[in-house]
């Protein structure tokens, strides 16, 4: 038999896995790319996606976001600023997003005219790891402040991520990171994952992320269309 | 009647309380003072703590630490070099420390010999808050350079808090760090919580910490004296 506290958590997510299917048929039927952003708190996930909303938004993409923290509006204010739509998830004592939030906050978003989706997770590098969203691409934020060890002490979010984004990069030098460390120690946990460097504030890496999304919502727009 | 999983969390809430109220006894009886140490990743826990152990150690106070990680037992090598006692507690997928997990790495420590031990928890900014590990002290440490409003979005876990340490403050300049702010974000949330900052690597605020936590070693060594 079970521990019973086992079988309650096996529905849970059991539950959220199916709700985060019915999420991604939806976004598959608008033709929505959506990205979740996962990283501790503080790593600079804000700063880049709104960076990057601008930058994408110039370039025609319809880009839209949620967001969750447990308390405060703050970073929806600073996404809506960039002009996209950003809707707050607040999770009260919750460290993570589950795919019932994003239902929930979506519920007045007009996802037929957005491109790329963005769902900024809470700051968590470990609880975020079990929860579909119904995303199509999870990426990794690390920022050189955190230092080089941190893909071997988190191995199990960087195997649930399709990619890992070293941001801050323009604070790697003052922090002496060692960027071909810590590229080594994501391999040794995930052979073969891709990673990039960034920066929002200097802009380093940022074209080449925003190239990176566009060719993928090009790719969903195109399947979409076709379905 | 509760709904079945809130029961289950509130048992195993429980378990771990009677459990912490045990250590706490134990802690009491050899005299030995606990600080639970709590922040996000890569907050610079280890490098403040290895600074304190080595100078706690030339000023006569007997440290010891246990430190908490999904995986690695990098943190608890650093904590040793200190020439301190240390054990790594791994939590495998787990986000937090619990008291049981203490309990265990305590089992061949000598607490008769340690006047002051730190627990390092995982770095969580959610998970840790409910689980009581047997500390006379929690403090959570905040570096600058994970932005002012930190405070804001976590009120949970600083109303646990007992002390907010702004750690990395020799990047505060980098990072434009308002100190003010952040100090009054703290205020909000707890009004009358005492803040302190900290740098490991220039040894600000170091001196300070360390006859903060001297005075507590030997206020407590005296009420063990005359229990």
């Amino acid at each position: 038999m079970k521990p019973r506290i086992l079988e309650v958590r096996e529905n849970i997510l059991k539950k959220n896995d199916e709700l985060a299917r019915s999420l991604r048929d939806e976004f598959a039927g608008h033709g929505t790319y959506v990205v979740n952003v996962v990283s501790s708190p503080g790593a600079g996930k804000t700063e880049l996606l709104a960076v990057l909303m601008r930058l994408l938004t110039t370039q025609g993409v319809r880009v839209g976001a949620v967001v969750g923290d447990l308390a405060t509006e703050n970073d929806a204010k600073r996404l809506a600023a960039t002009g996209c739509r950003a809707e707050q998830i607040l999770t009260g004592t919750m460290c993570h997003l589950e795919a019932d939030m994003v239902e929930t906050a979506l519920a007045d978003f007009d996802l037929e005219a957005t491109d790329l989706l963005f769902i900024e997770n809470v700051g968590n590098l470990v609880c975020p790891q079990s929860w579909d969203l119904g995303e199509d691409l999870r990426i990794l934020l690390f920022p050189s402040t955190e230092g080089e060890d941190k893909p071997l002490k988190y191995p199990t979010l960087i195997n649930t991520c399709d990619r890992v984004i070293f941001s801050k990069m323009d604070l790697a030098g003052a922090v002496e990171f060692d960027l071909e460390t810590a590229r080594r120690n994501c391999e040794t946990v995930r052979p073969g994952i891709a990673t990039m460097e960034t920066s929002a504030r200097t802009g380093e890496g940022v074209d080449e992320l925003a190239e990176f999304f566009r060719a993928r919502v090009e790719e969903k727009r195109s399947t979409a269309v076709s379905l």
